[in-house]
């Protein structure tokens, strides 16, 4: 499918779609793309056969590359098509992994002066608690969704060869307008994360937490499974989002109100009819997640 | 270790409490008290060797019975002391597993005029979002931790015949009172259940609901797996401990307030630290979990 695939940033994302690529033989060759700093990582990445090179010289590892990847974090996508600028090639294809999509196209608009038509912009929804090479895997994208956000001027073709890539790679793909993406987006995962971020911060910030933490069980095990995901990714989607994700803060606390309301007045069938109507709506969910 | 044990509430965690005492040998028999609408579940029961036997008298279920275990929902304990009232045996321990302490002891207050000596509450820190005989299980009870709460009339002999009744099922034991079990149960469980019920209905009410669903992913199911649990179950929670419910709910009200300043006023190092310091507060959580 391409020849040389060159991926700027081989952490659990990046290295997971190099795993997955070379295993589904997408790419006759795999190049990593990091900085200085990363030359650690990326030494390991190539040591586990996760990459077959890498390069610190970005004009080296972009060259002849068809197809590149960025999968750095959110909140450096702009520095990122700076650096890939002036070696920035017209057939190549080059498309995203971040959370959020419309920051990705105003970063483009802003280095670039226009939105270049070979930018494909998608979002793979998986992911994992860890984080660098170590963690990726071959099967983290088999059975999950991914979401391209075309802009108006994205090349048809383009879309249509991410949108082959990915499906081989097991994903279910799916097209939508950028601003929509991150309005589903703020909903289904930032909020989430938001809350359980707050209310672990709340929690671990109170003198008895100890004891708290003692007696919590399994239940906010899960709940509070994200709260343990990257600070510096999700400090960047909050910010690359923050439009779709404060309204939503707002409706939550509201509905929060909402429940205290019913519990200071003693209503108890409406405490019961949102406890109820909020466990058939989990059903519509899982019914939609496991299908 | 005991003679007879009578099980009033013959569901998950009752039938759990049959199953795992009949496997350790902790009684002769095992009898199951209900009202004639759980007579289906009742034989249910007994054909799968839950019980060895029930009554829907409540005069024979408790006849000669050495521990009565009150395995009913948080809201029905009133009414299930006033049942057992007029056939109150001072020689039988008295014991229940309710999520909520206080008003256990309130209740027996209201009906006895007293808290009986022999009446031992306890909370089984275990459960599942299924109910029924059918979900119980031999091993819901290992390894997961056990709180009683004696008033100060308890009498010790009492409460440590159900600390050893509990350990040998395979928990660990802790003794606190009962306004102290709530604090902290509100903070680890009850809290975490009503947000996930208040995202999950919030979310749920919304026109675009089956998009948002679609795209939601691992985080999501594990984040709100607590919004399944049984509404009726969590009413009762919620009106049994509302008072340390309310001002947990307004604390998490108030951490939001404050993620939405730090987002409003772009104070990304506060947000960062806000994330950071709640990963960090999950690892402890994670570190007594385990072990």
């Amino acid at each position: 499918m391409f020849n040389k695939l060159c991926i700027i940033g081989v952490g659990l994302i990046g290295g997971s779609i190099a795993r997955a690529a070379r295993q589904c033989g997408l790419s006759k060759t795999i190049v990593g793309f990091g900085r200085e700093g990363d030359l650690p990582n990326l030494q390991t990445g190539k040591d586990l056969g996760v990459i077959d090179d890498y390069c610190l010289d970005i004009s080296e590892a972009v060259l002849d590359a068809d197809c590149i990847i960025m999968a750095t974090p959110v909140g450096a996508i702009e520095s990122v098509f700076t650096l890939l600028k002036p070696y920035w090639n017209e057939i190549a294809i080059y498309t995203d992994v971040g959370s959020t999509k419309g920051n990705v196209i105003a970063a483009a608009e802003r280095v670039f002066g226009y939105v270049p038509d070979n930018l494909v912009p998608a979002h793979p929804i998986a992911g994992a608690e860890q984080s660098g090479v170590v963690a990726s895997l071959d099967d983290l994208f088999i059975n999950k969704r991914l979401i391209i956000t075309p802009d108006k001027v994205t090349r048809p073709d383009a879309v249509q060869k991410m949108r082959e890539f990915w499906e081989r790679l097991g994903t279910q793909v799916a097209v939508m307008d950028a601003g929509h993406h991150d309005a589903v987006l703020a909903a289904t995962s930032h909020l989430p994360h938001i809350v359980a971020f707050a209310m672990v911060d709340m929690l671990g910030h109170k003198d008895e937490q100890s004891e708290i933490f003692k007696y919590a069980a399994g239940g906010f095990r899960d709940f509070t499974r994200i709260a343990s995901s990257d600070p510096t990714m999700w400090l960047d989607i909050c910010v690359a989002n923050k439009n779709e994700i404060m309204p939503l803060i707002q409706q939550l606390k509201d509905e929060l109100d909402k429940i205290q309301q019913f519990l200071d007045s003693n209503d108890n069938q409406q405490l019961y009819n949102t406890f109820t109507y909020a466990g058939k709506a989990r059903q519509r969910f899982l019914d939609l997640f496991e299908n």
